[in-house]
Parts: C-alpha cells; sequence; structure tokens
C-alpha cells in the first residue's frame, strides 16, 4: 500500500466511478481507460466496477504470493457497493449478478491473463441466468464457457483438454459446428469439464482465484520476456478489473454494435458503424449475422440512437481524437464498453486533423499528432482499385508502395528497349543487383521472386518511387528460357502483368488504377508542419526527374545525389576501363572521356534543383559494381585475370567511398571539376561536395586538399565540403574530422551495416524474421534506426564534430531519414535535416513536425489511432 | 626566450658543454645528446660545437622569420668561444674553422633539413685546407660538396643541376666515376657550382643563412604531413648544432670506425667494431675498403685503443644499455662522434639483459626494458643457416617466421595424403581459404603466390606456427596441371622446396636448418617478466598439439579455442549436411554424428591444459565455409539452389557466430553438451564457454539459457559463460550484454573489420599500400590496434561491462594479443589478460612486463636499440 503525502495510505481498490486517466500508473490503462469513460459519461453508461490497483498487485509478489492485509475486505465492500447498484447479487440464484475479470498493466501487454468472462456461473446460477434470459442454451454456453476459462486460464489446465471433450461430443451428437449443441448437450459438456479439475462453485472463491491468477500471470514467463524486450520494469505490476457483465442478447430491447464518431474511411464528419439486435459484440463483427448500419438504430429505439450520438460527440471532444466505441444495450438501456481512438486510413485522418481545427477541437499541434505518418505513403502512390475484381496469382512483400501494369521484362536491357519504344514494362527478375539499376529507370515497376522489404530491389524501388513486390516465391523466373512460370502457368517476356507494391499482390488482368491525388487537407497539414517543424527536409535524389518530384512534394533541396548511376549503364564500359588501366595514361584517357557525360549530369541536376543545396556524393560503390563478370570473359584472358583480382570477398568493406578516391583521385578530381563547370552555368546553383565513407581525418584532408585545388583552377569560390560519417571509427575521430569538414551527412545504411556487424543483404530474410521471432528485435535495423547502438554512435559524432565546429551542419541520408521514428530520434540528436527518397518527403515533413510538438508538450503520442 | 623561474631570460644559445641528455625539449634530440656526451667523456673528447635552442625557432616563426632579438649576438659569442677551444677561425685563410650545421627536433623527424658539412670553406679557405691536410683533392672535393650541399639544401636550388654538370664534366674528361675526377676537375665544377646561384664566400653568412634554412624547414610540406601523421605539436620548433669537423683522413695518424660496447651479433661481454687508418667515417661503412678489427687498434695506437675501451664502458654504464659509436682519430686525438643505443639480434638483447643485471649494470626492470620483444620471434623458429650458400629463386612476404623444406603439395588433401605416409610437404596455393586449413596442419609450410601479411593463409600460419612465405607474385601455380612455374623453371607437385618466412625467401636447394634453442639466457629473461606483468598471457590454440606447445612457451591457459577447425575435413560433409537439412529430424540427425567427434576433440584438448582454463568459442564461421562450391554441385540440383541460397554477398558481415547459434540452437546445444561431457572426464577442467559476436544483449540471454539447461542436465556447476565484443554495438551496450556473461573478450580482429569498415582479406595489399604511401596508415590495423577508433571503442566496452559486473574477467584474443604495441595500450585500458598464438606467448610475456614497468616509471622506452 503506497503511504500519500498526509500518511494515509492509497486503497487497494478504486471503484471505476472514483478514478480518471491520469490515474495509468495505479489503475492500468484499462482500468484508466473504462474510470474515465464513468466519469465523462456517467455511472449509468458504463457497467460499473472496480480496479484492483499494480500497488496491491506489487504487494502480492513482495509477500510471495499472499493477498496484502486489507485486500480482502477491500474487495468485499467494492463488490457490496457493485452488488447495490447493479441491483444483483454474486451467488444469487434468482438474479445473478456475473463480472469479468481482466488485467491490465500500464502499458499492454501480450502474454498476460486476458480475461475471465460469466464469473459467478455454478450450477444454481445458471438457472437464474437462463431463467432471466428466458434462452437456456445462452446460460448453458456461457456457463460451459466460464469453466472452460477458469480452468484453462486460471488453473492452467490444457486447452486441447476441452477441445477434445467438444469434439467427442459433437460426434457423439452426431453435428460439425459448436452452435449445433444444444442446452442439453452443453450441460452435459460443462459437467464433463467440471471433472478435469476442481471446480471452485463458490463465487467469491472464484473471484479472488481470478484475482490471484492475474497477479501471477505478470510473472509469467511469455510476460517476462516480453517485459524484458520492451524494457518494462518488473515492479510496475498489473492491475484487475471487475466489471459487471451486459448482455445484448436478452431479447429484442437488447442489441450490440460498434461506433465511430466519424467517417472511418474518409474521415467526414459523420458517425458510422454497425449493430444487431439481440446479439453479442462478437455476432458483429464475426459476420455469420449481416449487421445494420448505425444509422438505423435511429428507427429501432431512438432514444438510443441519440444517447449513442451524443456521447460520441462527448466522447470525441474529451479524447481530442476520433473515437472508435463498442456499446450494448441491454434491456433498453445503453452501456458503452470500450472507447478508443480510431484507426484511419490516411485520407481519413489527414481531413479529421483539419476538420478537428476548424471545428475548434483541437488545436494545430494536436491535430497533427492524430496522423501517423507512416500511413500517408498511401497518398502518394497510384494503387489497384479498391473495388476492382480481379484474380490474385502471386502475392510476396509489399515492398515498395504503388501499383503499376506493364509488359513482362526479364532484363535490365529489355526494359530499357522497351522504354524507347514507348512500351510499359514490369521488370521482372529473381533478384537484382546494380547492373539492373538502368532497368529500374525504365520499367514502371519491380517483381522479383526473392528477397525482402530490404533487399537491392525494394531498397532502390522505393529510392526511386517505383512500386515493388519482391519475394514472391511462387514466381519462378527463367531469364534464360525467356519466361516465368506462376503456379503451373506459363508467362513469356512481354505478357502484360501487374502489380500493387502497397499489397503485394500480382495479378495477370488489367486492373483500372487509382491515381493518387495530394488533397487540399493534405496540402493543409503539409503547410502546418512546415511552420512547426525545426529539422529540415531534403531528399535523395539522383536524376533531375527525382529531384523535380522531390521539390514539389516539399524538399528543400537534395541531401544525396549519389553519382554510382551515372556510370553504370551505356558508361558502364567506360568505367570498367578506368579501373582495368594498367596505367595512368590509360585511365587518364578513360576518365576524359566521362567528364562531359558527368558535366551534363551535374547541370541538369543543378537546373532542375534551382537555386536550393545538393550534395553532390563522389563515387561510393563496391568497385566490382563496374566490372563484368568473370565468367563473361574469355578464360585466361588478362581481363579476366584482372577483374579476377579485382573481386572482393567483402565488398562491403572493401575498395569504396573515399579508398577509390584515395586510389584514382583522378576520378574524384574529374567529378569534382565537372561539377564546378556545371555549376558555373547555372546562376544561384548551390553545391556541396560530400567525401563518402571516411574512417581516418586524413583522408577527407588529402580530399578537401584536392576538392580546393580544383576550385581554385576554377575559379570556383562558393561551395562547401563535407563527409558522409558512416564508419564507427569516424564516430570516435569526428573532432579530428571536422577539421575539414563544412558538414556531416550521416550515412545511416552504412553505419548500421558496420556498427552492427549486419550485412543488409544477407541479414534480411531468413536471420531477421528468426530475430523477430524470439524478440532480439521487433523490426528491421534498416527501418528504423537502431538507437541504442547506431544512434549513440550518431550522438557521440554529432557532439565531438561541434566539439570542433559549433556551427557544423549536419543532416542524415539513408532510409532512417524518411522513417518517422527515427526522425523523432535525430530531432533530440543535433541534426539540422534529414534526407530521403522523395516519396517519402512529406512523411517526413510530418513526422519532423510532431517530433518538434512532442518535445514541446511531453507525453504526445502520435497517430494514436493506427 | 624563456623566462626562467627567477624572471631572467634563458639563453638562445647554449654549448655543447653546458647542455645535458634532460634539455631535450630545448636542445632536441641531436644537441641533447651531443650535450651529454660532452658532460661524460668530457669537451676534449668530442668536437665542440653549440645548440640554438627550439625556443629560438618558435620565437623566429612568431617574429615572421627574422631571428629574435639577441640571437645574432649569441651565436657570434658562441662562435667566439667555439673558436678559442679549437684553435681556430672561421674563416681563417691558413687554418680554417669548418663546421657542420644540423637540424635537431625534439623526435627525429624526416622530411626536415638534415645536415650541411664542411660549412666555412671559400675560395680562400679551400686553400688552407688543402695546405694542412696536405691533400689538394680532398679540399676541392669538400668545397664541391659545400657549395653544392648549400645551394641545393639551403637556397633550393634543383638537385639535377648539380648532378648534370657532374656528368657533364665526367664526360668530358672521360672518366666515369665521381672518384676519378682530380683536384682541377673539382676546382672547375666548383666554380660551375657557384654559378647556379650566389653563393656566399663569406662564412659567418653562411652560418646564418643555413640557421635560417634549418628553421624554415620545420615549416615544409614534408615535415608539416609528417607532424601531422604524427600529431607532432607544431609549437615545438626545431633546434640547431654547430658543430667543428673533424678529419679522419689527414694522414697515417688519423682515422674512423664504428665500435659496440659488446658483441652485436651475440651480446658477448667484449666490445666489437671495424676502423680504417686515414680514412673518413663513410669509408668505413661503404665497403670500398675492408676495415680492421677494433682489437688491431691495439697495434695501431696503443693510447686510442685504451682510451676507447675506456670510452665505451664509461658510455654503457651512463646510459644503461650497449652503445653502438662512431669515432675518428684526427691527428692521433680520439673524437667521439656518436653514440646510441645499439640494435642488436634477439640473441644479443637477451643476453645483454641477462648479462647486464650480473654486472649491476642495471636493475632488472631496467634491463629487460632494453629487448624489443617483437624481435623476439626470431628465437622461436627454425631459420636457413645465415651461412649456406643457396640460390634463391623467388621471394614473398616474410609473412610467418621460421623456416621448412618438403616437396610441393597443391591442395590441401595432398598435404594430408603426404602426412599420412609420412612425408614432409609445402603447402603451395595461388590464395588460400577456409577448405584449405586441414593442409596447414599437415604441411610443413605454406607458400603462396598472392597477398601479404594479413592474408588468410598469413594469419592461419602465425596462428598455427606454421613458416609461411605469401604473394610470391614470381611464382605461378597452375594446380589443374599439377605444376608451378617459377621464372621459366616447372617444377611439379613432389618436387622438393625449401622457405624462410622469417626471410620471405623460396629455394630449390637443401639448405641446412638452424633449429632454434630456448636459451638459458632467455629462459631466465621469461621468468623476470612473469614476476613483473599483471597481465595475463593466454595462447589461442585449437589442437592439442598447440595447447602442450602453448604451455611451454608459459601460457596460462587457452584464452581463445576455435572450434570451426573441427568441422573441416572429413567432418565437412556431416556440416553440410546440418546446414542444408530440410527439416529439424535430419539436421539433429547430422548433429548427432557430430557430438561424438567433437566430445573427443574437446577431451583432448582440456586433458592437453591440465587444469588451466579453457576459452572454448562457440562456433563461428561464414555459413558458406562448411558448404561445397555450387560450381562443383549438378546444374539444376536441388543441393546447388539451396547452396546458391546460402551464399552471402558479404559473410563477414553474414550468418556467422552467434547468428548461427540463435538459427540452429540445435548446433550450439550439440557443442556445449559435448564440452560439459568431456570436461566431466577430465578432472580439474575449467571451462568458460564463449559466444562469438553478439550485438544484441538478448542474443548473448538466449544463449545463456540454452547452456544454463544443458549443464544443469548435466550437473555440471562449475563454468564461466562469456562472450567475444567484437561488434562496434556490443561495446555501446555492453552495461547490458554484461548482465549475462562472466567474462568479455575483445575481438579485435573483427572489431577492426566492423570498426573501421574494412574487410582485411580486401584491404591488405592495394589499400593498405597506398594508405602507408599518401600517410593514412603507418602500418596495418590489423597488426597494431587502431587506439583512437577500435582501442577507444575497447575502453568504453570495459568501462560499461564493469559498470555493470565490476569483476568482470576482460580479455583479447586476436592478433594484437602478440602485438607489443597493442599490449602497452591494453594494459592500461583495464584488461586482465591478452591470447595470442602459441609462438608469440613468449613477445606477449616481455611486452606485458614492459607495459608494467613502464607504468611505473614514465619515460621508459622500449627496445631502444633496435
Amino acid at each position: 500500500m503506497t503511504e500519500t503525502r498526509d500518511g494515509s495510505q492509497s486503497p487497494w481498490v478504486i471503484d471505476f466511478a472514483d478514478g480518471s486517466r491520469e490515474m495509468r500508473d495505479l489503475l492500468g490503462g484499462k482500468g484508466a481507460n473504462v474510470a474515465e469513460m464513468t466519469r465523462v459519461l456517467g455511472a449509468e453508461r458504463v457497467p460499473a466496477g472496480f480496479t484492483i490497483t499494480t500497488d496491491a498487485c506489487v504487494a502480492y509478489m513482495d509477500g510471495d504470493g499472499s493477498f496484502p492485509d486489507g485486500l480482502e475486505d477491500q474487495v468485499a465492500s467494492a463488490l457490496g457497493r457493485l452488488e447495490a447498484q447493479a441491483g444483483k447479487r454474486l451467488g444469487d440464484a434468482a438474479e445473478p449478478l456475473l463480472v469479468s475479470v481482466r488485467s491490465g498493466a500500464r502499458e499492454s501487454m501480450p502474454g498476460m491473463l486476458d480475461t475471465v468472462l460469466n464469473l459467478g456461473l455454478n450450477d444454481e446460477t445458471v438457472l437464474g441466468l437462463a431463467e432471466r434470459s428466458g434462452n437456456e442454451r445462452f446460460a448453458w454456453d456461457s456457463y460451459r464457457r466460464f469453466v472452460q476459462m477458469f480452468g484453462n486460464v486460471v488453473l492452467g489446465v490444457a486447452g486441447e483438454r476441452f477441445e477434445q471433450a467438444i469434439a467427442s461430443i459433437k460426434s457423439a451428437r452426431a453435428v460439425s459446428l459448436d452452435t449445433e449443441l444444444d442446452a442439453d448437450a452443453l450441460r452435459e459438456l460443462t459437467g464433463e469439464f467440471k471433472t478435469f479439475y476442481e471446480f471452485p462453485a463458490e463465487p467469491r472463491e472464484q473471484l479472488a482465484r481470478a484475482i490471484g491468477a492475474v497477479f501471477d500471470s505478470w510473472q509469467g514467463e511469455r510476460a517476462v520476456a516480453y517485459r524484458r524486450i520492451k524494457r518494462i520494469p518488473e515492479g510496475w505490476g498489473t492491475a484487475v478489473n471487475v466489471q459487471q457483465m451486459v448482455f445484448g442478447n436478452l431479447g429484442e430491447s437488447s442489441g450490440s454494435g460498434v461506433a465511430f464518431s466519424r467517417d472511418e474511411v474518409t474521415g467526414a464528419p459523420q458517425p458510422s458503424g454497425d449493430f444487431l439486435a439481440n446479439a453479442q459484440g462478437e455476432d458483429v463483427v464475426s459476420g455469420v449475422r449481416t449487421p445494420k448500419d448505425i444509422s438505423e438504430l435511429r428507427a429501432w429505439r431512438p432514444e438510443v440512437h441519440e444517447q449513442l450520438m451524443d456521447i460520441l460527440q462527448t466522447l470525441e471532444r474529451h479524447y481530442g481524437d476520433m473515437q472508435d466505441t463498442e456499446f450494448t444495450v441491454q434491456d433498453g438501456r445503453l452501456y458503452m464498453l470500450q472507447t478508443r481512438s480510431a484507426k484511419r486510413p490516411a485520407q481519413a485522418a489527414v481531413r479529421f486533423a483539419v476538420d478537428a481545427v476548424g471545428e475548434g477541437l483541437l488545436d494545430r499541434e494536436a491535430a497533427l499528432m492524430t496522423i501517423d505518418p507512416s500511413s500517408l505513403d498511401a497518398l502518394l502512390h497510384p494503387t489497384f482499385d479498391p473495388s476492382a475484381d480481379y484474380e490474385v496469382v502471386a502475392t510476396g512483400v509489399a515492398a515498395s508502395p504503388g501499383a503499376a501494369k506493364g509488359e513482362i521484362a526479364l532484363s535490365a536491357a529489355e526494359a530499357v528497349r522497351a522504354a524507347a519504344e514507348g512500351r510499359e514494362t514490369i521488370l521482372v527478375r529473381s533478384f537484382t543487383e546494380a547492373d539492373d539499376v538502368a532497368g529500374f529507370y525504365a520499367a514502371q515497376g519491380i517483381l522479383t521472386s526473392e528477397g525482402g522489404k530490404a533487399s537491392h530491389a525494394a531498397l532502390v524501388a522505393r529510392g526511386m518511387g517505383r512500386p515493388a513486390v519482391t519475394g514472391a516465391s511462387a514466381v519462378q523466373v527463367d531469364a534464360g528460357a525467356g519466361e516465368i512460370r506462376i503456379d503451373g502457368r506459363v508467362l513469356h517476356a512481354g505478357d502484360r502483368i501487374a502489380i500493387d507494391g502497397s499489397l503485394g499482390r500480382i495479378t495477370l488482368e488489367d486492373v483500372p488504377l487509382i491515381e493518387p491525388q495530394v488533397s487540399e487537407h493534405f496540402h493543409t497539414v503539409l503547410d502546418w508542419c512546415d511552420e512547426l517543424r525545426s529539422l529540415g527536409v531534403r531528399a535523395n535524389a539522383d536524376t533531375p526527374a527525382d529531384v523535380i518530384k522531390a521539390i514539389e512534394l516539399g524538399a528543400e533541396g537534395v541531401g544525396l545525389c549519389r553519382t554510382e548511376h551515372m556510370f553504370l549503364g551505356d558508361r558502364q564500359p567506360l568505367m570498367a576501363a578506368v579501373i582495368m588501366a594498367e596505367d595512368r595514361a590509360a585511365r587518364a584517357e578513360a576518365i576524359e572521356q566521362l567528364r562531359p557525360l558527368q558535366e551534363a549530369d551535374f547541370e541538369q541536376i543543378l537546373q532542375a534543383a534551382g537555386g536550393r543545396p545538393v550534395t553532390v556524393r563522389l563515387l561510393d560503390p563496391p568497385l566490382h559494381e563496374f566490372l563484368p563478370h568473370p565468367n563473361d570473359l574469355p578464360e585466361g584472358s588478362p581481363q579476366r585475370k584482372r577483374v579476377e583480382q579485382l573481386q572482393e570477398s567483402n565488398p562491403m568493406l572493401g575498395t569504396r567511398g573515399v579508398r577509390l578516391g584515395i586510389l584514382f583521385p583522378e576520378l574524384y578530381e574529374m567529378q569534382v571539376r565537372a561539377l564546378f563547370a556545371a555549376s558555373a552555368r547555372i546562376p544561384g546553383a548551390r553545391i556541396e561536395v560530400m567525401v563518402p565513407l571516411v574512417a581516418y581525418e586524413r583522408e577527407l584532408a588529402l580530399m578537401r586538399t584536392l576538392i580546393e585545388r580544383v576550385a581554385a583552377e576554377q575559379d570556383h569560390g562558393d561551395y562547401l565540403i563535407g563527409t558522409m560519417i558512416e564508419i564507427p571509427r569516424a564516430c570516435f575521430q569526428a573532432d579530428e574530422i571536422a577539421r575539414d569538414a563544412d558538414f556531416f551527412s550521416f550515412g545511416t545504411n552504412d553505419l548500421t551495416q558496420t556498427g552492427l556487424g549486419f550485412s543488409r543483404d544477407d541479414i534480411e530474410g531468413r536471420v531477421l524474421a528468426r530475430y523477430i521471432d524470439v524478440k532480439i528485435l521487433d523490426r528491421s535495423p534498416f527501418e528504423t534506426l537502431d538507437t541504442p547502438g547506431v544512434g549513440q554512435m550518431m550522438r557521440m559524432g554529432a557532439w565531438l564534430g561541434r566539439k570542433t565546429k559549433p556551427d557544423l551542419k549536419i543532416g542524415v541520408c539513408g532510409e532512417h531519414g524518411g522513417d518517422p521514428d527515427s526522425i523523432d530520434f535525430l530531432h533530440h540528436s543535433g541534426i539540422d535535416y534529414v534526407s530521403c527518397s522523395p516519396y517519402r518527403v512529406p512523411i517526413a515533413r510530418v513526422a519532423a513536425a510532431q517530433a518538434a510538438i512532442r518535445a514541446r508538450r511531453p507525453g504526445s503520442e502520435t497517430g494514436s489511432g493506427s
């Protein structure tokens, strides 16, 4: 028992009527919620009950499994008050009070004892319930379920024993569905269940044992494991909620339903929902009977309809968010069982936020917090028309959102050729590699039979905003034969196919696509975000088209312009010649051929950026990406030998980034020269030269010298030089590295790979799945930043960098720059801007605004509705 | 000028007679050394002179390149004292004083102006020198050299101009050697040189300009770059030493020589050395004339011999180390020009240390500090007999010390077969892979045509103590044809070959080998080390033979017993079956077949360890190491498909270590079960189970649960569970990880790879060579720990780990555990023990003792003699 300030002790048991949502720590989430609803709607609207506090649980655990002093008495008197209010008594043969017992920790926790329903039933009270409900089968079914549930969850009797008994009796009675068992059969079954364990007939004993079981479940194996991974303190304990049961199936003046305070699909300001007369809540959602629209309540019971509409408005105003409720009508009286923020699709979320501000329900900041930014993706890509009928021939991983249709192209070259002829294609491969990238640009969408959300195909597709379905294992790709097989069907290159990368679906039909519309509401929301956020948002964009798209979606500049792609496609042979050159002269010649091409690339990009800053990353690929495959070269040829020599066993940790620039300074020099030349032709161009993969301060110093020399030769004075921080050592030596850097940009993809020792290509899939399974991870560290490891490295790097240079500009590029959870962390880590793929720019703008709001309003939670 | 404590100012110029070695900061290394020698031997034994202090240089730089007030006067008066002492005057036509001018910073620094000799010569004084020396050619050659050196180093005239002029005159006079130019030619040449720049004839001006040039060289480009990489502060400045020239070639009563205070090869306590009458120092070392043994000095000039013997003993006692000196006799008078600690081979170093203590010259600690631990390697391996004559057919990298002879084996299988038949082999491969490891055990030595000091072949060979020469690019291996080609010769499998891995040499002759002897002196030294060191020394040992060798060499236990090798060779198919198993049952069956084999492995190792702790690392290889190569399997077969699926693009960052244990817990369970079973049969066995590659705390928690369960089942209570820390994230989360760890062992090889983003296999060779070239690195980070990055990660990891568990035991395994420089850092980083390959155990024992001594006696430097 907790000492209160005046020295008295707080009670172990608190009635719903006396609690509130502020008492979450003491009452748990569920208890606080039902108390709050009782407080707001009045005691008559919420089935009465009481909560046994988390403190009681803690005292129970400390006392080694016995109820703390006073708990039994307090439960007894709370029960007395409940009985008085309900006008029924627990164990009363004629008018029995039945209660539910539910656990409820501060945070919802799977693995804990969840619910015991219909507590209070025994051989006597079941008769009263049958009598009172006029439905003997219902009464015996309730009793049967209670005995089963009590035995299973409170006493740990194996679930299969009950299931086997049910199977036997169904077979004996020659029926196939549980619902076909009549009252008599259920009575027999209940009797048999009671032989499985010593069933306590006395309702008060039932209650005490159920409470103890909830307490014990806090220490259960699964709950302990869950707390460990979620870092939920052992010492919190769980509360126990005891609540009067109400029934919607007591006749034609009873019923159950679900109701939303606004349209749950569009967000339009009209309540929506379903209900069924003479039914329990599960009947409404099970689909066995077709429920009626909530508006028909008016005809059925006008006063209930009116009460419900009032309540929805009250709850919405009270919680400041669109509500999703459950209700039961028992004998004409409306009870609210549950209210919570409504899950909603992106368009509804956006509409609600704008309307809520218009209606004065919320201020802008609070309204923005109701949006789940990661849902917004759906607003930016075409999708299969949800109302269309089509056959799904295979499914895969929803790897990059959007839908696309086209002819099957089995190679990048085929896709490029088709694009040149104006034909639309879907690039279909087992998996993709750097060689395929030209095909990504040419194709409308990507389909692979292998790889997950973080496969090469998925990453590149998301980066470019191309729809992609990956890991569609039913699709067998035989590029050699020019065909693919799906489930017995054979398709050839050129056949039409369609994919939806938001749903992970593949079809052969010509499904209509719904084009995305950035609605007026969405624009309003994004404008508010720009006013509120402090974190800058740039885009990762490698082509003029990407840059234009990014700016359209609100990017303030280009945070990462990769130059690798500029050396692929038809330029690859030139680049291969650079790398394989035997001497300086041959290398210089090959490089010189690349310069004008590179210059044109940069000119177009700077033109598209229109005076916004553009961070150009000097070349950073593993060497072999530019080289032909050794098997494609004649055996024993010098070329093959050289290519074989250049093969690396771990390309990710090999000759990349600045290492390439140190080995072949001519290459970086050519890039820098082309960049300065291009920028001289674009008035107002703002360029930031970025050196990748720096681990040693002197690597950057040498490159800075090179860049400054070229700049001086071209008389170019207005530019920044910076580096990517993507190697753990760089974080530890950031103070030294900052001496030669005007800016840092954290390359969180590679920092995650090196900091965690995880190769993205190799770990995604089997290892990641297993890690999530055994709860080492809850999602991929390539999706959301690993804050305890990689995040701390970044903070160290930012801090050390600014120790040397207080005004050092610090950005983040990489997948995490578009991930809302990561953005929140970055907001608090001294980062100036994030840079993400163009289609994630709006998401980043919202997430950045929310991070700023959350920092000002501690305790705000985002998008609680989804 | 520096303010001294009493408010007066310290002088800019200090005579040699007034300095000492304690004044190194002010006088620079060279100035302090010659002053010390003057102090110890008396002014008459060391050519006189004075030092212009580093303070003067700093003032010169601050004053923007003009001499600070008072410097000119102080130089003039120092010069006056020097002239008085020498009895000659600078610029005197009859008896000219000549001086040398040398730079001398606190630490020796390449890239700075080094030396100007014979300053003071001009058209007049050269005649005096000719007269005085009776050697006109010598005088003009000295003058010619001075004009050339002054123009080149003081005034920056290009060296080629002088070289061209010399070439022209040689051609005009039809001679081919410089030495064939007579006095007349040299006179002409000197005249021509003087047209290249305005030669200052006035000696005092020569001196002032030479001093200024030394000051300026402190700011020279190469010096600045060097300081940057060595982190030498700009503000130190350099000193300038002006010293009287003496000449050993003034006639038969003059001469030059070098002398060691003890035998420089054996360390025996008799002085050794060479001398030449009527010669300059360079004649003694150039080999043009054959020098006489120092003992013959006695016959030539008995008093000089006696003086020199006295001086050698005096210097040795004074410096407390074996000395290497240079001397000149001018007109019968002995001058000491230089003394420094003598470089010496390992046997001499060890003998000196023991003798020095016996003679009361040094205490044990000081004696140990004279040994360079990395030289000791030579004492532990056989070598080619240095006196043997043999043809070296190719050379390569001295990758693993020791010499070996045997038949050429072109595959591991061939080596294994030969070993079974009692034949000795050298395994010759282009490069080696995990598959070859069985061959390493079977062969006497390894030879590869590719790879450097950190290649797979080199690492594994060093780990096992097998001699290896790698990267012998002249050796062309054609395993298919069963032959190798060296420089036109064709050799076949079975032909005899011999390698010396300490020298990097390959020969076809039957060179006699010298077997290593761990001398009594060496044992004495190692015993002292064990008393003095606090860092424990264990060995990395995977076989009973390794364990026995390690213990023989003083290991206190096994710090790393890798289990990968136990699954290669004939067990590989079983292991491949485990990985490729389609279901649990098939996997379990394959694993069960491995268990008894594994148990026998462990039993033998624990037996060999004899009650010393053995750290067994659970399996940690990239998956593919156990799998057949896909090309070796039938095209389209399910096996091939599965193997292809399991291929990883970056195996180093893939499914390794604990990730394997999480995916296939049955495998780790089998290993642990076998280990406990084996340990139950060896009384007193001490086992430490080590989980590799942990990044997340829960990885270890899950494995700990598994290990404890198996231990409990087998009723085994006495063991430790720990983890390798080899991923940067683990260093950041070490406090969490320590909850489930009884010990940490830093895997510095992998921590270097991940922390630096460097794949050892891929970066060694071309990239590393280039990085050393451009001074980003001075050696491989896989050889000596990267302390600013990896070292700081380790300190963070150790600190956080001990925050959770103050008595956490922390070790280091990996190459760095046997590297003296790294050991010194580890001694200061809270590490309890290092573990290294058996043959490096003695080196680690010495290095650990030295680290402890250095910590107690700040300022001690190790093995200054080498």
